[in-house]
């Protein structure tokens, strides 16, 4: 008995696997070729968890269930300790696959796995997002990224750090919501979304706020520009402020359920 | 306000960054050390996924709830789409935390960054295992592995590979109750486990099957020596056979939810 589930996953595994080795190899010679050079590797001395802990307290999309977990058993009455979660898959630090906002677009099971190996990019907008909550990643600030740092690299993640989260000790101006409810917290303009789809084959961007977009965006402009093109989101991500900002290379432990449109992420960079 | 929730997950935090940087220094000067040497990092060229996809049919636990997904949205009726996922921790691919066996143990949000970027040793039994399905790794195995392979690493995570994934196909196979209801796979034996504690101070073990324990284990004695340890688990690991038995570099996405006894992982072989 094999379900369609089943079947589906054994075709993600197979994707991965490329060619039968050739004679004579071994049965990891056709695994998927790393994107980071070796070079760049060599350079690793470091690592840093870029995951917040989800909690009940986690800030949330408007409208969507918290956070929740329901104790099955306990060490001292079982002898061992498991739980029952139950979250949205857009919760907490979390990737955001193409199919979130592409019908018929990648989940996040079909995700290559070189792509979740990547060159970290750190965009800072922090200076001007403490003056202003709107503010939105443009073309310039990755110029500028690119004049001190060379080109971005193909098949990079790029991560817009505003210093939002900060804000998490008081969760009502994570969100921001003014009093007719709209949201202001910094993200992605869409013209910087297309140039790093069009110009410079990124594998995804990141953010460390609720959503890729700026909060009052209704449209989900880069939204729609990053994931219908393939590439892969990740927000609420933490730490970017204690990364360098040229160099690392993140490690995107993302969700493997069937047919996610996302879910948590264990993010880990190392430089 | 500021809830226990993020009290806790801001000193998780805190205990990743170690001392504040020397003045002159970096705000990433402070990340912890990889548990991986740069010689090690220089020769990785390719990478294999090592997580099976979870689906409603994965053979859980006896008396455990499927994982379930509810669509909240699709894109053709609301412009994206997301699901409310449910399950229990320790489902799929997964990670074991130190606090599943013991109580006051480490919960996996709070496990050291550096813990979870760590050498792969992958011991198989898989000829074994083909005609005893209760067999167990041995002490003997690992020195065996050794004498090929150099010393198992400080900071290791040590696989077994049973070659049980074949079984998922007919998830009837994999559990491989009998007619009593007791399961019969392969697993950790008490006395390889104490070596990999005492002698070897791993980071972690894992299995290609259910459990780290035999299946037929009604006392958990493998769980028992690991995790009270504060050592890690991973369980039903896949692709065990097509990664390097020695050489690889092991990237544990692993779940950061407050409270987390374990949880979907999505593990990453670097080689």
């Amino acid at each position: 008995m094999c379900s369609p589930e089943v079947v589906r996953s054994v075709a993600a595994d197979a994707l991965d696997a490329g060619p039968a080795p050739a004679s004579g190899g071994t049965p990891w010679d056709d695994a998927p070729a790393l994107a980071v050079p070796p070079e760049a590797l060599a350079r690793l001395r470091r690592v840093r968890d870029l995951t917040h802990t989800l909690t009940p307290d986690f800030p949330v999309f408007p409208g969507y269930p918290p956070f929740r977990a329901r104790s099955l058993a306990t060490v001292e009455e079982n002898g061992y300790a498991s739980a029952e979660l139950r979250f949205v898959e857009h919760a907490g630090t979390h990737l955001d696959a193409p199919a979130h906002f592409a019908a018929g677009g990648a989940t996040a099971d079909a995700l290559p796995a070189a792509s979740l190996v990547a060159p970290l990019v750190v965009v800072s907008v922090a200076e001007r997002a403490a003056r202003d909550p709107d503010a939105a990643v443009s073309v310039d600030d990755l110029l500028a990224w690119e004049r001190r740092h060379g080109r971005i690299p193909r098949g990079a993640v790029v991560a817009m750090h505003s210093g939002w989260e900060a804000r998490l000790a008081e969760p009502g101006r994570f969100l921001n919501a003014d009093a007719a409810g709209t949201l202001h917290s910094p993200g992605w303009g869409a013209e910087a979304a297309r140039f790093l789809v069009e110009e410079r084959d990124v594998a995804g961007a990141a953010s460390d706020t609720l959503s890729l977009d700026v909060g009052a965006s209704t449209g989900y402009e880069a939204h729609r520009v990053f994931l219908p093109a393939g590439k892969y989101g990740l927000e609420n991500v933490a730490s970017l402020g204690r990364v360098p900002p040229s160099g690392a290379v993140l490690v995107v432990g993302g969700p493997r359920h069937v047919g996610a449109t996302g879910g948590p992420a264990r993010l880990l960079a190392l430089f």
